[in-house]
């Protein structure tokens, strides 16, 4: 998932409440620099030339293993395409799925990114709501019933952090399956689920075909890595592959190499499972700081999967200008207003916690109270 | 340039002649290990989080810095984007140029990902001719005058070889400027000149701000890299930057920092003394390779520049029959008729000779010697 609407991030180091940004403080340089320089030193001139456009085989094969342990994800390696991240996946999809002209939903409030995918395939976004139970599948069949497409986050909605019910979920596919549209699965971050074992995806309940799951290492690793996927149904395989046949490679292939070496030697499992303790940490410091801080002007959403919070305002702000005032301060929030499509029928702030050390949590809080004040309408 | 029309490619290792692979076998693979090793070790949290979309600030000055000096390109390094590689960098420039239904120029025969580009862009593909000195500008005012961009390979084009003349250099710079159009200037090979200074790029000469020049390290470095670059004129800068400001960075940023040093620290410019060496000897080789084994079949066109070499084929046989019977028997070459666009008016071979050594070439022309037996008509 790329920056969120309003969120300045041009050249400027990570800082508090930055949304979308990992524990980077946490991330193995160590390990990933010496796997990468192993893959180095024995790189073959097929690797060097690029080898696969729809990806390197063993990539596609450790993330095909992956997904189908921890997502629940029904997928051979074949249905794996190699991306350069959730936004290229996502344009590539559309681009094969929908024709000019076609209606997609997308949720709204949600991620920027998907509405630019549509408008880029020269598709119509249709806006369908959020709720606390995640998209809003009979206003989306009212509005819009021969979309061809729906961009959705299942797991853990951007940005008000709600995930799709199972009620929704069936609703969903069973539309999918009547108008023969494609649902292209965002699951950019579920793997961080503070507590428990994270929900199955969406592509894991759907028996006909029409889930695209797409997912990111951006979160999981790094964003500087440019590396992500998606895992077509298998009656698409074959267009998928074709399409990619006279493309270049999605990626650096030593990269590629070098996350599939992290992958299949048990790295990356345990660098998740790390993080889920740190961001569960990081969520509870975040709600605690916020309750000391900022009681009376933020309600803060439950919080128990990723690295995101988002937090309702009290009426007499705006929190356009509580974002403003507290970029003044030197603190980052995205204002919840941003990531609405339609009406905007909400105020508040989205916090990313993922980047900021526990001990750092009260700095920006305070802060935020100083914004809060500066901003507060006479 | 990503694999030409009809080259297997998927999978298997580069394969006398198979155009568009560099000599990897000569590639410092361990220094260039090493460069990624040491900025590893050294990743701020910033570099991690990936950065500015345009691309990595040390990177943009390596590349303006480079390209002034070694193409005679004016530039600053704002102007400089990081790209994914030449296709992408192409699809970029035409989306942000073109509208849907507008004409561009494309050279006929030419490069397959050109003619992609501008469909992707919804645009209007116009086949203009190749002779020896390149584009036929006049043709193309005759048949588009209003066309609104052009992709053109100046210094070495694909795959026929020639170099575009001053003149038509002028006449196209000149309509160009008159009817607005945006030159794209892919200059994918152009430091491998075997002899001599290399030519200046078209954007040297670009007084008016119409150059789009276009670059990859594909070549000069490894496909697998994907990184490449465009410079923008001045007066498209903000346009590009807005359009990146919303967008993931455009590639890994650890290798971003990695090639930045690796220019910076001259090693790229020593290894591209090293390779304008070696494709000069295996350039030579090929042509004597084919003079032994293939005389009365194949008449080469000059050679001096790049990695690849097209050979004219003579009147009875057929140059895809002759292709596929060459890979029959294990030899890759492309066929000259299928890179063109509108009807095809030669026939002839094309052969990638970088990344065959030079014991290598008499084993792959005598098979193809083979091959045109088995091809002849009756």
């Amino acid at each position: 998932m790329a920056s969120p609407v309003g969120a300045p991030r041009l050249g400027s180091a990570p800082r508090a409440f930055r949304p979308g940004v990992p524990a980077l403080d946490l991330f193995p340089t160590a390990l990933w620099g010496r796997t990468v320089s192993r893959v180095h030193s024995r790189a073959s001139t097929a690797l060097l030339d690029g080898g696969d456009p729809a990806g390197h085989a063993s990539l596609r094969e450790a993330i095909a293993t992956h997904v189908s342990a921890a997502r629940g994800v029904h997928c051979v390696p074949a249905q794996v395409f190699i991306t350069g991240g959730t936004q290229q996946a996502i344009d590539e999809v559309l681009r094969l799925a929908v024709r000019p002209g076609d209606s997609v939903w997308i949720e709204d409030p949600g991620y920027a990114g998907a509405r630019r995918a549509v408008l880029s395939a020269r598709a119509k976004p249709v806006p369908v709501p959020v709720d606390s139970e995640g998209l809003d599948v009979a206003v989306g069949i009212t509005r819009a019933p021969r979309a061809r497409a729906a961009v959705v986050v299942p797991s853990h909605q951007y940005p008000l952090g709600s995930t799709l019910s199972l009620a929704r979920r069936m609703a969903l596919l069973q539309w999918a399956k009547r108008s023969r549209a494609v649902i292209i699965e965002d699951d950019y971050d579920s793997e961080f689920r503070h507590r428990g074992r994270p929900l199955t995806a969406l592509q894991g309940l759907d028996d006909w075909g029409c889930v695209v799951y797409v997912g990111t290492f951006s979160k999981s690793m790094f964003p500087g890595l440019r590396l992500g996927f998606l895992i077509a149904p298998p009656a698409w395989v074959d267009v998928f592959a074709a399409a990619r046949s006279t493309a270049s490679a999605p990626a650096s292939s030593l990269e590629q190499a070098a996350l599939a070496a992290f992958l299949s030697e048990g790295h990356f499992a345990r660098h998740l499972r790390r993080m889920r303790v740190a961001y569960r940490e990081r969520g509870e410091a975040l709600l605690d700081a916020l309750r000391a801080d900022c009681a009376g002007a933020l309600t803060p959403r439950p919080c128990d999967t990723g690295m995101q919070a988002c937090a309702a305002l009290a009426a007499p702000w705006s929190d356009v200008r509580v974002r403003d005032e507290a970029a003044r301060l030197g603190v980052e929030v995205a204002a919840l207003s941003d990531y609405f499509l339609g009406r905007r029928r909400e105020s508040g702030l989205v916090f990313g916690f993922g980047c900021v050390r526990p001990e750092a949590f009260r700095a920006g809080t305070r802060l935020l109270a100083r914004a809060l004040d500066a901003a507060r309408p006479p």
